[in-house]
C-alpha cells in the first residue's frame, strides 16, 4: 500500500500512533474473564474468548481518534489455535470499524515458505480455485536475516493487495546491540538492514514519498531514530519502545519528516492497562484506554509540526 | 532438553533425518481433498482437515523408521486458525507416535514477547491457574537477529521443559548471504551469530555433548558445515536444503562429528511428493514417502560412520 492508507488515517486523525495489543490474559478484567471461564472454562477457549471481547472493548473506543492498531502473534499464540482465532477476529472487528492493522509477527523465511507467510498474512490464499482471506492484515513486521528472496514474495504481495511490511532494523531491547551495532566495514549491521530496506522499497514508492517497505526503529535509541530518519528518506518507521520500555515524546519526534510524517509509535500495555494505573472501575477499563490513547498523542505532538500531506 | 531425547532417537533408527511436513495443499492427493471438500466445502476448514489426513497418513508410515518431523508453521498459517489448528494436531499425533516434533516458525521478539512464544510453543500456558498446553512442540527455529534478551525466555523453556531451539545460523537459500556473509571485524555475521548459539547454550550441555542451543546451517553450503561443525562443538545442526534446493549427501556429511551424530537433515517435498515421482498410485501416497524416507537414510548414512553415544 506504500503506506499511503496509513498516512492518510494518521492525518485524519492528527495521530501518528498506533496502540499494540499484546493482551495478555492478567490484563484482562475479571468481570470479562469470570464471564467467560462460566461459560468455556478455564481452558484456551475461554481465555481466547475474554481477550476479544476485551480487545472489542478498547477498538470500539478508539477507532475515530487512533489510526491503527498492532496484534502482536505471540500473544494469540499462547492461546493455541483458539487464541488464532481471536487475532483473525481482532483484525477483522478493526478493519470493519476502519481501522489499519498492523500484525507484529517478525517472520521470515526463505523464499518459498515466506511465499507462504505472505498469503497467510496479507495475501488471499487459494483452496481448490477459491481465493479465501486467511488473516487478511494491512501490514506485516518481518526479520530480513534471511536476504533479499526472504523478502521478494512480501513484495508481490503489497503491490498486488495494497499492503506494507516492516523490517526489523534496530530493535528496542537492551541487547540489541550484540549484533546489530556491530560494524560491518563503516556501517553497523542495523544500518546494512536499513540500506537495504531503501533497496526493497525503491520501485514502490506512494505519494507522499513512502515505499511499501518500513523499518522498525526503537524508541529507545533516539540518536539512531534521527540518523536512520536522515538516511532512509523513503522508509517508513515503527516505532517500539515509547512508555513502558523508557522511550520518551522527545527523542521519538527524532523519527519525524518535516511533515510531522514517516512514523508511527506504538504503545501497548500503557494503553491496555490505563485502568489499572488510573485505579478506576474495571468496567471502564476501554475509556480509560481512550484517554491514555488522547495522552500519549498530545505528548508525541507537542514536539512535532502540523501533520499535513 | 540438550536434545538428548532427540539423539537418543537418532541413535534408535539409526537415521539422522527429519520429514518436513510443508503441506501445501497441492501435495495432498485429490481423494483426500475431495472428501473433505464434500463435507467443509473448498474453505479453510476443508483444506486444513485435509491436510491433517495427509500429514497422519505419512506419520503412520514412517514413525518407526524417523525420529522426527518438521512442521514449517508458514504452511498452516496459510489456511488460517483451522489450518493452526491442523498444526496443533499435526504435533500431537506424531508425538502420540513416539515422534520428536520440532516447530519451524522461526519466531524472534524482544524478551517479553518471546515469553509468550516460548510458553506458546514449548511450554505451558496460565489460564486462571490452570496449566495448559498450546502447541506443545520439542523444539522451535528461531531467530537471533534481537540478541539475548530475545533468546533467555526460550534457555529458560528448554531446562524447565526438556526442550530444545534452532537458532538461524547460516540459510539455504540463494540471499543468505547478502547479510549472513558479510564481515564484522574477523568474522562473518553468520560466524557471530554460532558463536552466541555457543555461549547461549553454555550451560545446558547434555549426555552427549550438545546443548539444548541448536543452530540451523543449510546444506547448500557444505564448506561452511565442515567449518561450523569444527567451531561450534556443542551446538546440534539442524541442516535444511538437503535434495530439492540441491544440497548432496557427500556435502551434507560434513555437519556430523566422530560418531555419525551432531546433526539433523531435513527434507520436505521429496517426500511428501514421493507419490509424484515414483507416479504411484495417490492412495499409495504415504508408502512412497516411507520408501523416500529409506532411500534418503540410506543416501546420507553411505557417507557417515555407525551413529553410536
Amino acid at each position: 500500500m506504500s503506506f499511503d492508507r496509513l498516512i492518510e488515517k494518521i492525518v485524519n486523525t492528527q495521530n501518528p500512533s498506533v496502540v499494540g495489543l499484546d493482551p495478555k490474559l492478567e490484563y484482562v478484567p475479571e468481570y470479562i474473564k469470570d464471564k467467560k471461564f462460566s461459560k468455556y472454562g478455564k481452558s484456551l477457549k475461554g481465555a481466547a474468548k475474554a481477550i476479544l471481547e476485551f480487545n472489542k472493548g478498547i477498538i470500539d473506543e478508539i477507532h475515530d481518534i487512533c489510526p491503527a492498531i498492532k496484534p502482536q502473534a505471540a500473544y494469540y499464540e499462547m492461546y493455541g489455535y483458539e487464541g488464532v482465532k481471536t487475532l483473525y477476529k481482532t483484525i477483522k472487528y478493526a478493519q470493519e470499524k476502519g481501522m489499519i492493522v498492523i500484525t507484529d509477527g517478525k517472520r521470515n523465511d526463505i523464499g518459498a515458505t515466506m511465499e507462504a507467510y505472505a498469503t497467510a498474512h496479507l495475501g488471499l490464499t487459494d483452496v481448490g480455485g477459491e481465493e479465501i482471506a486467511a488473516f487478511n492484515s494491512d501490514a506485516l513486521t518481518v526479520n530480513g536475516y534471511l536476504g533479499t528472496d526472504g523478502i521478494d514474495p512480501l513484495l508481490d504481495m503489497c503491490l498486488k493487495y495494497d499492503k506494507g511490511i516492516f523490517v526489523l532494523v534496530k530493535t528496542s531491547n537492551k541487547s540489541s546491540g550484540e549484533l546489530q551495532d556491530l560494524m560491518i566495514g563503516s556501517k553497523t549491521v542495523y544500518e546494512t538492514m536499513g540500506d537495504m530496506c531503501e533497496r526493497w522499497g525503491s520501485e514502490q514508492i506512494g505519494r507522499y514519498g513512502y515505499s511499501s517497505v518500513g523499518a522498525v526503529v526503537g524508541a529507545t535509541y533516539p540518536e539512531q531514530l534521527e540518523e536512520m530518519r536522515k538516511k532512509l528518506p523513503h522508509t517508513f518507521f515503527l516505532v517500539p519502545g515509547y512508555g513502558a520500555q523508557g522511550g520518551g515524546a522527545e527523542g521519538v519526534a527524532k523519527a519525524f519528516d518535516a511533515n510531522g510524517l514517516g512514523a508511527i509509535v506504538n504503545s501497548s500495555r500503557a494503553v491496555m492497562c490505563a485502568y489499572k494505573k488510573e485505579n478506576c472501575p474495571a468496567m471502564d477499563y476501554a475509556k480509560a484506554a481512550r484517554r491514555e490513547v488522547i495522552r500519549m498523542k498530545e505528548d508525541i505532538t507537542a514536539y512535532l509540526p502540523k501533520i499535513s500531506i
